[in-house]
């Protein structure tokens, strides 16, 4: 029973094959080769437009690398408090953009709104060299409390980021989960939104390591490749990191991945609903489920073999937990827990 | 008849099963998992010593972060003037190092030598704020011109680089193919002689994206987790690139890979000796070759099917080319050039 | 009637006079002057200890230095949320400590309280590569609210921090203001109360650009020349620098000043105390007033040829300003104010 | 008798006395007051065309500001190999531009050739993200050596920097000695020859410290203002700064006091002319001299009370010496060199 992250799985299997599939014979190194080629264009096909799509390895790399490519050094990025660029990279935006800063909003749920979006733009003077420039607004999507922004959320974000000068980041390392939830076209999550720049994240979903900064707009993308390039993200082997994007794309084996991940966090809520003393914190809207409940049922269910984090210490004899269904969950752990948490 | 570079082949077959063992089941993200602590235990035991290993993806990456977690960023690194850190990674090592400078020196068939060394050490001056400081010596194992440093040379440049209190780094993206020449066991070939620090290749030697940055001395480790988190290079699913290790050290693997590779280097030397207009340009030690030949000739054998590198545009009718052999070429495709090269 | 900022005077003729005195003859440049030495030796007089001092001309730049040499690239810096640091410097801490975090922290008038201190330290995990590490809590002493710390305000704070292994920084652009108020000796106030460092202000207080970086341990500054000097701060003719400083120190001129400029605050906070409608936000301690005033009263005095600055946007016909005092403001400037904010 | 650098003398009296004047009443701060404005009006009166022009207090901030604004973090630098940016600048442009490259060219006489500069070119591929791009050709005028390249000279240069896609920039620390003997309008010397930025300075040839960096064309110069605050570089009190510049401008007191510099320079070169055992090593036409001499004569120099710089150690009984003449030299101090040497 791991709730601890969907990063504690491994990979699916239709991934794991593709990367047999392409170990054999020769290929342009650095992204030069077909398969690469061909992750660009079924993205395109996806996402209905043109775009530049660009492979990494970790999200981390992803985020900061869009937010470096969008941001300048004296530059702001705005985003909810809690924010994984904001308190879950140790600076890595910080360090791509040559010290620019990030602004953590206090959002509702994991989400901005716009009133708060617009205080905090209130608090910066365009052109005043004294203060970082906002430049960029970054969504997460789905959040880090499990929620899921709605199309006319996104929109109203995103519009309001523009008619303040500001580009649009989506982080979406977990974007298949919103997207399973949405049930709206990838184009109309993103782009038409305003998302200018999406870290379409597959690790989280299945894939070993593989993630793509999607540019909507290619002439932003500007030094990107340089910028992938010196910070050793450029991997020789591309193909490798391609084929993942490639099999996890086939299909829609994303968003099933998604859909099962997200069913499992739904039949954890429902189960747990109702028990006394337990608390659902947060819509369940993607794969996360929090939980306050007494810290004695949290022991309980930690000597019964479920494994979870405390998303904040203990307080008043309650606890704060943190469980995430993953795309390789088995459905009888989140039986298994709820039985455990009904006792 | 892939002669490019040993980057276009795909990946060893047992690494390629060592991650479809790896996919199944949780484990512990961020390197906290079994396997990582294996490939660190491995590698002790073929180092003969106590040390740190870290894994990361690209051999940019394990130089940039082992050169910044040894250099300041008012700091200078020492290199051949044409080594894979001063002129193929667009400045990773500048960018990670916050600004330090890399100076380089002209070797002789791409190895440094003492005397080089010291006339460039006595150019600076210590304490002196004007300059940067030499803080760190790079050497490349085996040379971006396939020759290997003898034991007794690296030993003699490492004693001088520690006299004037320089770090020694070596850049091992083909180290399995140097240990393959020397015949001497991996400790003598790194600590035992000074090295402080290896970026330990497995990439270019069959495996799909992995590199272990090797601190020889633990504390000199110093802050290389945060500089990895920082720089985007901690994945999650960290299992994933130490199964490739593991793997890779496991039965001889990547001495046996090395030796397939160095061995068909050798004969496509022994191959083109001889051949009117045909020079071997450097002492082939490694898994590349340096020919020049008649332009004609390198058209010739281009038109045959054969694919490589000019190493420096044609002139005076002459091109000077690069053949690289790897864990993977085909030993026909050796026997097929020599026979092209021979009409 | 100029209460914008300390800095729209102009220089203490006595610090003119020691520009005109030093621009005579030769001398070593970078620092190496006499008056450079004798500034050093001045200061440890004056804080009673062996201590290292840096000059430099404006504290942007010695407090980004300060910070740089304490705060690696991957910890955080804990701040006032106001601090000019984290708002006024357009992320130039970032920039020097290669994206190291500012953690603002709200205060009370201006003051960080060792609750809030310890709330804030309490969300990092020591250890944990995925958060910034805590290394530099920074006191702005005066604060930027006008407020100064008390003795034992400042060493119930540095003694938390220590008690977390921060080393600690004071920002003292108007440190001067600070120790007129205080009363205490320079040492008491700072490495005897446990400041590791301090931003030595004179540019607000009458120098016409002239900053010290101390270091109350010299082992502490270790590549503090380096960084200066990196970041286009040693300047070749410092004499001039370090002239404005000996200057500064002589006859207690740095405290004289600050005793006219703290004066004619508390003149001002008098006055205006018990006008109707007109709030003063903040003890008066140092050279500035905050008050709270009807809009039309704020527009009156502007009419009447106050100069100042609205803190925030006027709400609810209701303006909050800030008035600073100065070296050089007339006490006559003080009195008509006064005068027109009775009418 | 001091020749060890320009910037061991002092002020010239007018710009001390120009800072007496300033520094009366009160200002705009950073950079909002008439002096800095006038002086931005009277560059462009000098220079005959609209620019920008922002003043700071070091020639390393100026040269590194003005590359920061010019050259990305993946761009590359290209200039001569003993340039002040590439060695005596502790790695201020790497600093500053993020891990930019300097590409040292060796030149003749301390200046560049088109054919060298073509020969560097030609080793970068454009868009070949393995290598940093070459992005600003910086060429220093006066040159380290002391000659002064001439109009043609500067044009081919900047022409086929151009061609190429480069900016160019001039490092002026000594672009004063370099007006003065070149008899040309500094318009035809700059802009109208190709130059895109100026790093004007004053702080060598009798200023404090000030330097101006100026773009000629106002739209390269982007985001300079928030690269100079975020580097500590915008001081509060510019008034001061601006004031140094706007007398060194009033009169061609600049002009004054380099022609002083450089006519003493030729003294002392006509004066050691012909003495046995002495060389002078590259022309003379502005304000340094350099000579090949027996170090036994250096060693009496030096006794008699000549000080001046080793420029590089001493080699069979020969010493290379640099001798530098300023605005404030005695005359007298080369006629007893003179005299000293010829004994």
């Amino acid at each position: 029973m791991n709730f601890l992250s969907d990063n504690a799985y491994g990979a699916l299997p239709e991934i794991v094959a593709a990367l047999s599939s392409a170990a054999a014979g020769t290929a342009s190194s650095y992204g030069g080769d077909d398969i690469t080629a061909r992750v660009e264009s079924r993205l395109a096909e996806i996402f209905e437009t043109k775009l530049r799509a660009f492979a990494v390895i970790s999200g981390t790399a992803a985020n900061a690398l869009a937010l470096a490519t969008l941001c300048p050094p004296h530059g702001a990025v705005l985003c909810e408090a809690q924010a994984h660029i904001a308190v879950d990279e140790c600076g890595a935006p910080e360090f791509f953009t040559h010290g620019a800063k990030l602004i953590g909003i206090e959002g509702h749920h994991g989400k901005l709104t716009p009133a708060s979006l617009e205080t905090t733009l209130a608090r910066f003077h365009q052109g005043f060299v004294h203060q970082a420039q906002p430049a960029v607004l970054s969504l997460t999507q789905s959040t880090e409390m499990g929620t899921v922004y709605s199309l006319a959320e996104i929109a109203a974000l995103a519009k309001l980021a523009k008619a303040h000068g500001l580009k649009v980041h989506m982080d979406g390392a977990r974007f298949a989960n919103a997207m399973a939830r949405l049930g709206i076209s990838p184009a109309e999550a993103t782009w038409k939104a305003g998302i200018d720049v999406l870290s379409f994240g597959a690790t989280k979903n299945g894939a070993l390591g593989a993630e793509a900064v999607i540019f909507f707009d290619p002439a932003l993308a500007g030094d990107f490749e340089y910028r992938r390039k010196k910070s050793g993200h450029l991997i020789s082997k591309m193909r490798f990191v391609s084929a993942q994007l490639e099999a996890y794309l086939t299909d829609d084996l994303w968003l099933k991945a998604a859909r099962h991940a997200n069913g499992l966090a739904q039949h954890l809520a429902e189960g747990v609903q109702g028990i006394a003393g337990v608390e659902i914190l947060y819509p369940v809207e993607a794969n996360e489920v929090f939980l306050r409940l007494p810290t004695t049922l949290a022991e309980a269910l930690r000597s019964g073999g479920a494994r979870f984090y405390d998303w904040s210490p203990p307080e008043n004899a309650k606890s704060t937990i943190r469980l995430v269904t993953s795309f390789a969950t088995p459905p009888e752990d989140v039986a298994r827990f709820v039985e455990l948490a009904s006792k």
